[in-house]
């Protein structure tokens, strides 16, 4: 029998908060190997009853039972999942009774309400932000930049784009960025369109190494994706940054989920959904 | 002494999985209004004591406890994080040990694991996939469709646009997207271009009366967003998809995670990273 471990994320709708749940714990556990499935819409018996057959099936073919990470609010629906083979841990089992004894209020078993639609004016405003992210990508506009929560600077392929979307997408941040040109890096001043929303800037920073990296994938042997080029750009923009008090980071090391959260925390910025 | 309740959030690092876990047991709970508040980046003691003088402050200012979400794998920090005046629903305490005992590993308590980068290829191919998903938006080549794991089709501001960024930031899914137009719509025929592709489509549909309503923002009093206009649009892209056995779905009432989490079941689809 293989040496095999699954992991299993178990539903009643998209999946998130099982697989959160669940990435955030086995993380903590090195040198596994987990073959991960997840069961998304599970939302009735007979879906219950037909993932808990290839649960035990999938289990019967390995060597070591699966962890089960279950996100169920329907408590029959959650107790056909548990007849599965594997160790179960389920998240609305753990916490959903002192909730209720400390709310005072029994919770409503409604389904779908993590991830769905409940207010439609704020989700377009989610969808908004999104869209102004989009529109407002390399290259603003001065009237734009005024209804920005934030504009993020840096040069070329620093990781402003994506890290603009995931901020509108998750947080319903309007982000706005701005990219450093050799023409902006040629003087110490900020450019000149910037300069009434200077307490909304935040800048972005990346190893040149790194940025060489990026670069080179785009245009290979190109003066822009040379080192020494991604090292003068790299200089000058943290240059301009220290000497307009910008706060910054470094991307290098940072994922986008990462990089949004320094900044909601440094901009001191709320979610707007 | 006001009647309000807090919902509190620490984490360690980005506090998504503290929100996401919060979020889903709150969402149980009706009639109740939470004030929202994340404490990020608690990572040391003394941000720990900083953070529970602030919690025992805003605690006190309430006639309810907190409710406080907390997800630190360092259990020196959580300890002290458990002295402030709350309920706390700790993640790692629910769960780590039953995980510590199935694997027979020691938890590492190593911060930042969830959503950091650990695997640098892993991560650019999740940033490729933004890319991708951003240059292959409204106007496609044969030649990058090829590359497409789906095809998003639809109306114009049908829903493609976010849905296709999400797949690709949460799921590193390289997501096409394809704007039937109305000379697309005039005929029964798929567009030549996608041909080829047949089995990588996806549609989206959308009430026609949301559909006016969107498209009003953008282009006020136009025959594009007209009742009609939009009727007709959406009736013969349904046709289009049932013709060819394309399988849709309407956006009209899916969030974006929904929507990502419909299509990866429809298509078979594995998270890239």
């Amino acid at each position: 029998m293989p040496n095999c471990r699954h992991a299993i994320f178990i539903s009643d709708r998209t999946g998130l908060t099982a697989e959160g749940m669940g990435d955030a714990l086995l993380n903590q556990f090195d040198g596994i190997e987990f073959k991960r499935l997840t069961y998304r819409f599970i939302d009735s018996s007979e879906k219950a009853e037909k993932a808990v057959e290839e649960i035990n099936r999938i289990a019967a073919e390995c060597n070591l039972r699966p962890i089960i990470f279950t996100s169920i609010v329907d408590e029959n629906i959650r107790n056909i999942v548990k007849k599965s083979a594997g160790l179960h841990l389920s998240f609305y089992d753990a916490f959903i009774n002192q909730l209720e004894i400390e709310l005072n209020v029994a919770a409503n078993h409604q389904v779908g309400r993590t991830h769905g639609i409940q207010d439609t004016e704020r989700y377009d405003a989610r969808m908004e932000a999104v869209n102004f992210s989009l529109n407002h990508d390399d290259g603003v506009s001065a009237k734009d930049l005024a209804h920005a929560d934030v504009i993020l600077m840096g040069v070329s392929r620093s990781g402003k784009t994506p890290t603009c979307l995931y901020l509108a997408l998750q947080y319903g941040i309007r982000a706005a960025n701005y990219p450093l040109t050799p023409d902006d890096l040629a003087v110490t001043d900020l450019p000149k369109m910037l300069k009434p929303f200077k307490n909304k800037i935040y800048g972005l920073t990346i190893d040149p190494a790194r940025l060489h990296h990026i670069r080179t994938e785009r245009r290979p042997d190109s003066k822009y994706a040379s080192v020494e080029n991604c090292r003068s750009e790299v200089n000058e923009a943290e240059s301009m940054f220290r000497q307009h008090g910008i706060p910054f980071t470094s991307t290098t090391h940072k994922s986008v989920e990462e990089l949004a959260a320094s900044i909601m925390l440094a901009c001191k910025l709320q979610r707007r959904f």
